[in-house]
């Protein structure tokens, strides 16, 4: 898979993209990633990437045009039946509050196609115009950040996760939280008693049903606890 | 505010701390971030900070001793009614997907207190008898990710962006989305024609009330269509 990242924080990235599960897949050739600075698009001599909003109020807007180039400068044309797979096509996805929530549902139809550019706003968000070139907009909660850096940094990961050959143990993607829809049962290692603390008696027991069973409840209880609506799902 | 993240993998912090509003929040003293690696805590010769999860399955857990040890590093003690003022007391946040998962309202709590503890998870988790000195488990949304320190990122931007002076335009933090229970409306900026697109003609009206009845407008329209579950909050 290949990743354009759109941004005006490129220097963000450094860390989260060269350590752990990432630094891997990229090292196993199975995730490109390269990012563009839509700065070098602009054309004044002052590299304005925004402009006071139209119709007043706080904040600044992104501008169009710089935006515009570093889209087709990554391959992104605007007429989508040029590709016979959809799945070859660019996809373009908008990190932005105003999207629809990712869930592990997003990601798993996400993680299927062959290149994807994400699109990083900032300040009070970009030119709706825009919008044109944009296939998906996406947000990653009910909150706000400065930017679309830390939410495209979350995309990255989780569709990483996703793909064939990044995880090693395929069962340890299937057991993940959200899954199977449930929450994750609680895990113990060593030492068996930490600060007159014991692992659970089942988790030693040696038998493979009654842990089974065990961590089932445990995942469905803490579920209905914490997380009722999943289950209404 | 003071920020210790207790990580197994300090240096994906670099980029994100370093730029934008969190390096500025920084620099005015406003925001105090230090990283603490969780593995210089280890005591075995290979610095393992994982093993085998107690009744079988896939992957690795956590260890309990390197995290207790980073946690009381960073001046967390297990009895909480040692401070007067609860808003004083380190705040621990375990950033899991088994969490609740984050809003505004809860970053809005989150930002009321003086010192937060993020603890970042690795692998399948962390062995839940650490949970006795963690006060609040979080996720950030239903998809899974390699380790807690995106999400780390994801808190310490969303929580920095309600601190006092952080974001120098107040009303445009009240006008972000969410803040008053709905999406953002559209915004548009210069050229007021581009690629034969053109900013809607209300807002170049200088009708202020005609505008904000149009912006309101466009807010609920564009709510009721994406997020229909916001609205019937």
């Amino acid at each position: 898979m290949k990743i354009d990242i759109l941004t005006i924080f490129p220097e963000m990235f450094k860390g989260p993209l060269t350590c752990s599960l990432l630094a891997k897949a990229r090292d196993k050739k199975i995730l490109k990633i390269s990012c563009t600075d839509i700065r070098s698009f602009t054309k004044d001599k002052h590299n304005k990437v925004d402009d006071r909003p139209f119709g007043g109020g706080p904040g600044m807007v992104m501008k169009p045009e710089p935006i515009y180039e570093a889209l087709k400068s990554v391959g992104v044309k605007k007429r989508n039946n040029l590709y016979k797979n959809p799945l070859k096509k660019p996809l373009v996805i908008y990190m932005s509050p105003q999207g629809k929530t990712l869930n592990t549902n997003t990601v798993k139809k996400i993680a299927q196609h062959e290149h994807l550019v994400l699109l990083c706003g900032h300040y009070e968000g970009i030119d709706e115009r825009v919008m044109q070139w944009v296939d998906k907009e996406i947000s990653i909660g009910d909150y706000v950040l400065t930017g679309g850096e830390i939410p495209a940094m979350v995309l990255i990961d989780s569709v990483a996760r996703m793909l064939p050959e990044v995880v090693q143990d395929k069962l340890s993607v299937q057991q993940d939280s959200f899954y199977n829809g449930l929450l994750d049962y609680p895990h113990y290692t060593r030492p068996a008693e930490f600060k007159k603390m014991k692992v659970p008696k089942v988790l030693l027991s040696g038998n493979h049903l009654e842990i089974e069973k065990w961590r089932k409840e445990q995942a469905l209880e803490r579920t209905k606890k914490r997380r009722p609506d999943l289950l209404k799902k």
